[in-house]
């Protein structure tokens, strides 16, 4: 096909994230020397200091559009779409180790949108920003033939503390904050077709009714890990929020290391037996099951979990690990290897390269 | 109708705006104690100081979302959508005197765009960063059918100097920074119907084709008044960015004053005769004529102008004056009296209240 024919379905999103950030080095203000992050990372960070003072903070910043047909389910209320939009902005607060500072929120909704579906929307942005402590400083209304909520979530951390998705050193553990593959399940039990099989399941105790109301949960009310953010920002040495799936997410980091270190042999390998060592595992891989779904191409490929995926130093190994498990809940999955490529170990001891198949915008694939 | 019936479109934005600032009283994390800034300002102000430090700056944060249909006439370039998308923003900045510190850009696109047109837009986005030197520093990509870019700009500025929509004292002047109108003869210039007579009265030398020039190009290619802003910083008592119509932004300041000081009785009188002083007045006045408009009512009423509207103490009124005018064009159309209203003088000396009437989103009127 010629350059001339192509659409943006043909590069995907992440091809036309890079084609913006080769552009934008050709415009002056916009190359490298401004910015303190890497342009892919979950947040940007801004040096926001007097040179004249000892004060060392960064500034965070990051943006999500959310468009009612593509990331609110038929099934969500107007208080949960309101409150996903404020939760997927502080994640990304939250995967760099930050304290909120204050979040923007534009909306555009149909000019015959209910007054009380319009109340209910704004509820759910408030009892959010009350939930993660963020207070909501500004924003604009617009109006549209359907619901948009765009966020623009702001931080403040020390400079030495901002949790970037390189940082990693040979040896460095990987884990993860919860159980991943959840919310990809509730989204399926969304699904008018499998009401059916999921309420004589309950009823024949296959599964628990607790296990499906947790799943909907959290593909409906997610939430994002601003606290154990903090806790890892002083622990840590690389961090990201999972929100396209764990293959994607565990890429992300790979290529964020390559990106600063072109020569670095560093690789990534989780076990898909670590994986499986979570407490609510047995019952997830129980509801899969039912559902007729693979519950590790749901973990690796579908997003919208919200836990943090972090890597910390392996240096003095059982101390720190005992440190972090007085402060929060995580499985360690994985280490970083110096093999280049992200790989997986099966449960039979076969090691294979990760699929980087993950959930993504724009895509023809 | 009963409250159970209302559509947003009842209220329209002003009062959705209202309705926001209400409901967020009853949140612990939302209520006015973390704001430095009145919620119906161009943008907010956050104190992001230390406190062992000395330095004074305020974070100033501001968002807008445009939406192809609403936002971008049919003969918008790809490129000006991007332009546009940074100015509206990087006005808001300017409107709080701040110097840019960067901006995220959000985009919606749909999948079937041509790629030669998503690298127009970024383009247009990237070539705006450069001309207002902000930097593009972080965003998001989404799909959807029409094209959304919504966008946030971040400032800084030295607390004693950020230009609030209040502020203003008895005797101040009122002025404006450009000719007001020459946006909206603009988008009427862009009408089909309108082609035909323009062409002729250029060849018949009613108008010149610079004027109609510069007015397509005020709405296409609009300008924030960013290093007008900063000026203005040092020296005006209050500001804001002519966005919606100059009546609907002195009904701002007017009510942004009585948000502070319930008590007060200032007002505010301009004169039809000062705004008629601009240079350009007699072509846009004999352009609008052509095109059947009212251009009191384009100026009053209709927006897009990205002109700073501000307020000055008059205590040394001559010297102030001389000062500013080395600086930056403006020019004086009022000042604020203790009258209560906002109020004209029309040429003929009669005084009247200003019709509040501006461009409002979401509005049955």
């Amino acid at each position: 096909m010629s350059k001339k024919n192509l659409r943006v379905s043909d590069l995907g999103e992440k091809k036309l994230i890079e084609r913006i950030i080769e552009t934008s080095k050709d415009f002056e203000f916009n190359n490298d020397k401004n910015l303190n992050s890497y342009i892919g990372d979950d947040a940007a960070l801004i040096d926001f200091n007097n040179n004249l003072t000892n004060e060392k903070n960064y500034l965070v910043a990051t943006t999500d559009l959310l468009i009612q047909k593509h990331h609110f389910p038929l099934q969500m209320s107007f208080f949960q779409m309101g409150w996903k939009a404020v939760t997927v902005n502080v994640s990304d607060i939250a995967a760099m180790g930050a304290k909120p500072v204050g979040i923007l929120i534009s909306l555009a909704i149909p000019p015959n949108l209910a007054l009380e579906s319009f109340d209910e929307i704004i509820c759910g942005i408030l009892k959010a920003c009350n939930y993660y402590k963020i207070p909501l400083i500004g924003g604009d209304t617009n109006e549209d033939d359907e619901i948009i909520i765009s966020g623009t979530a702001l931080g403040k951390i020390e400079q030495s503390l901002a949790k970037k998705k390189f940082g990693f050193k040979f040896g460095d553990k990987i884990a993860i904050t919860g159980q991943l593959g959840l919310a990809a399940l509730g989204f399926e039990l969304l699904k008018e077709e499998n009401k059916k099989i999921i309420e004589k399941s309950i009823e024949n105790k296959k599964i628990s009714r607790e296990i499906v109301n947790l799943s909907i949960g959290a593909a409906l009310n997610p939430k994002a890990r601003l606290n154990e953010g903090i806790i890892l920002s002083k622990i840590a040495s690389s961090a990201t929020d999972i929100t396209d799936g764990l293959a994607s997410e565990l890429y992300e980091l790979f290529n964020a290391n390559k990106n600063f270190n072109k020569n670095s042999n560093l690789g990534i390998r989780i076990y898909e037996d670590k994986i499986a060592n979570e407490p609510l595992f047995k019952e997830i891989y129980n509801l899969s099951k039912i559902l007729n779904k693979d519950i590790f191409d749901l973990i690796f490929h579908i997003g919208e979990d919200f836990e943090l995926l972090f890597t910390f130093s392996n240096d003095n190994e059982n101390s720190i690990i005992d440190e972090l498990s007085k402060k929060l809940n995580f499985i360690i999955i994985g280490e970083i290897n110096n093999y280049n490529r992200v790989e997986i170990e099966y449960s039979d001891g076969k090691v294979q390269k990760l699929s980087s198949k993950g959930y993504e915008h724009l895509s023809n694939d």
